[in-house]
């Protein structure tokens, strides 16, 4: 089973969370990128993806990770999903999520495995108050 | 109350998750953003965030969007929340959090609520399969 990710946003916000991924992780995580301008539309942005799907022939699933629910990437990835069963689509993505992207990339269940790891990673982190002397 | 937000990550993400939300919302939208480069390590994330802090003696409450829990963005967020309790951090930014913390803004529990906007944002969405014929 080999696994395709393809990151999508609204402006370069998809770019720079991988950037952000290759500051951790260095070059060896590289997906690549659907980044919508204002000019792009609906038919812009999925000539982008198309595209790109066009060259992971070999791909047996593709998972596409978009910035929101109901926002034209995640639209545009649904539109080719109905068309292309081998895609999958996630919105939300944060960067907990790219990051465990590039482990799990052979999970067959890879989308399911980073909603788990896209919500556990939003969190309220306690401050770690200097109370350990008590004991 | 007044709350204020900033976003933080490794590299320019956070810049262009806000850049993002203004592509959907407008300029109307607008926080301070900390974008950790390489060489800044956390000293200098630090005195950035300490930077913007020192702005913003009218807020009650800022609440800290940060890219990941135990990265330094975040980690450096909660030193200085350790030392001003008016700063709350909130990790795995996402964009709906960032464009619900825009209406959201003054709400007295913003960051458990965006905790909440947050994980809720991360979905597979279903595909309309063409059976709405059936009734």
């Amino acid at each position: 089973m080999t696994n395709e990710v393809i990151l999508m946003s609204h402006g370069l916000m998809a770019k720079e969370i991988l950037n952000s991924a290759q500051m951790i992780l260095g070059d060896q995580i590289n997906y690549p990128v659907v980044s919508m301008t204002p000019d792009d539309g609906i038919e812009g942005t999925f000539n982008k993806l198309d595209k790109i799907i066009g060259t992971l022939n070999d791909a047996k699933r593709i998972v596409i990770l978009a910035d929101l629910m109901g926002g034209t990437p995640a639209n545009t990835a649904m539109m080719l999903a109905s068309e292309d069963s081998r895609i999958q689509v996630i919105t939300g993505v944060n960067l907990g999520m790219v990051l465990e992207s590039f482990f799990a990339i052979k999970e067959e269940n890879l989308v399911e495995h980073l909603l788990k790891i896209g919500t556990e990673s939003i969190k309220i982190p306690k401050l770690q108050i200097a109370e350990e002397e008590e004991e």
